[in-house]
């Protein structure tokens, strides 16, 4: 099949291109860069310049039957930070995208990586939650997600393409430092490698979803072949504190870790752990990589790769 | 009490204004354009310029108590046909307007006007529609006013400053056609005294809440004294299809109607009531102008207007 990923040199889009061209698929990723910035050892076309360059190139949508639309140059921090500017690149960046997929000729199916972390809010209360849970979304980071969700649902509705909506938890694995993604198991693992302190906002019992990208880039394989339409949460469905997070990188490098507490974030959401059984019935998905075995497996990773 | 009103030119603005000062409030209306276009024979300061002078003037904001942000500058059709610049307008605006309010001095409670009609979407049955439906547009437009309406709760979460959001029905009453904004009540009965046909989308079984303007405004007031935090649903709670206005309407005018019936718009919802039973409860406010008694009035003044 032929695909179309942008965002395809981050973090979770070049597993999910690594994973794809294994599989066998056609990739092109569109891409901000010159240069593509991951390659996971697979063979894939790099489109670079962005939105721009596609509108000026409407032939690389010749032949695309799915679009993977993971690119979102923005994390929580950042949006806070420029809540306009946010909105300028990722909301209008996702209104150009999908004004030019009208006109895609063969196009069938839209994949939109959207934010299981963000778009439901605070939650409230320690269930998993279910992709119909209200979104109140916390962070500005939550609100662009969520429109840009909404926007997808709108372009569905008039073109009649598939719209698959991912809603992924933590994700962490290989990758993750390098994009400036914050993830905290990396994080942590990198900091203490190299001899820094880690920073924990709050008391350390924040609740997370977390799930190896490697699990996310397979589910996101599994919707671009099942091709069925919906909102599906992507994530381990197990919770983990930032406490035990710091437990696991300590076992898995066999020393403590430095860490420096500081006040909590007003856009941290106290607890979230997505109910992951619509993905698991749907596309006969599961998690197969447990956040312990994730962390050591990364903590030998990077280790070698310090040397 | 000072307040300062975001659109306070517009149809719905303008009434408010107009009831505002005759309440005793001190109102400056912020606005894009050079003259005010409403008076309603009421005094009210005029700040032209729209965000960018009041970017360039934060003593405009010095004793304002309440900002009430009316300023839309799209509509249903007019967001479909250019989402981009309706984000960009709209969203962002609304984003500009945040920021600058977030170093306002006295800032008590944010007043949000929102939409009714478009934020719950097709909502499906004819149940009258709660505040904690579920939010799903299909209308760039919603879109864009539950963006807006989510970056005020971050806003409110931040500063502390109080939010309530009103999400009105379809207002209706003099005004409304001169600036553009296509009610169908005044649009018909100004079809008729000119003597020009009127255009139905679908066959006009399509059904609205319709709320006189004036109960509208007078419902923004009692959001403005009471600052009472919350969504709160603002319509006449009663259902009139398509047809039944068209009836009315040749009631009122003691003649038939000339109709020429085009296909349904996809971003027309088939069925919205609100219920606005919160509104009641919370502000003791109910709506007082039934709808045949407000087209007869609107049909006298607006065959008066055109003589």
């Amino acid at each position: 099949m032929r695909i179309l990923i942008t965002g395809g040199n981050g973090f979770i889009g070049s597993h999910f291109v690594g994973q794809a061209v294994k599989a066998g698929h056609e990739v092109s990723v569109l891409s901000r860069k010159a240069q593509p910035v991951f390659a996971h050892g697979q063979e894939f076309q790099h489109l670079p310049g962005g939105y721009e360059a596609l509108a000026a190139h409407p032939e690389w949508l010749n032949g695309v039957e799915t679009v993977v639309h993971a690119a979102w140059s923005s994390v929580p921090k950042t949006a806070t930070a420029d809540m306009q500017g946010d909105v300028q690149a990722n909301v209008i960046g996702t209104l150009k995208l999908l004004e030019m997929l009208k006109d895609a000729p063969s196009l069938k199916h839209l994949v939109f990586l959207s934010s299981g972390g963000a778009v439901y809010g605070a939650a409230g209360g320690e269930q998993s939650i279910r992709e119909d849970h209200p979104l109140e979304p916390i962070s500005a980071y939550g609100v662009g997600k969520l429109s840009a969700e909404k926007y997808c649902q709108l372009f569905s509705n008039e073109t009649g393409v598939q719209l698959t909506i991912v809603r992924p938890s933590n994700p962490f694995g290989m990758g993750q430092i390098s994009v400036g993604v914050l993830g905290v198991v990396s994080t942590f693992l990198v900091n203490a490698i190299q001899g820094n302190p880690s920073k924990i906002f709050g008391d350390g019992s924040v609740v997370r979803d977390y799930l190896h990208v490697s699990d996310l880039a397979r589910f996101l394989c599994k919707t671009v072949e099942c091709r069925k339409s919906g909102i599906y949460n992507c994530g381990s469905g197990i919770g983990t504190s930032i406490n035990e997070v710091v437990e696991a990188v300590e076992s898995a490098l066999g020393r403590p870790l430095v860490v420096n507490r500081i006040p909590a974030r007003a856009f941290d959401p106290p607890h979230i752990v997505l109910d992951n059984s619509q993905a698991k019935l749907n596309f006969g998905w599961t998690p197969e990589i447990p956040l312990k075995d994730g962390i050591s497996a990364l903590a030998r990773e990077l280790s070698s790769h310090a040397d």
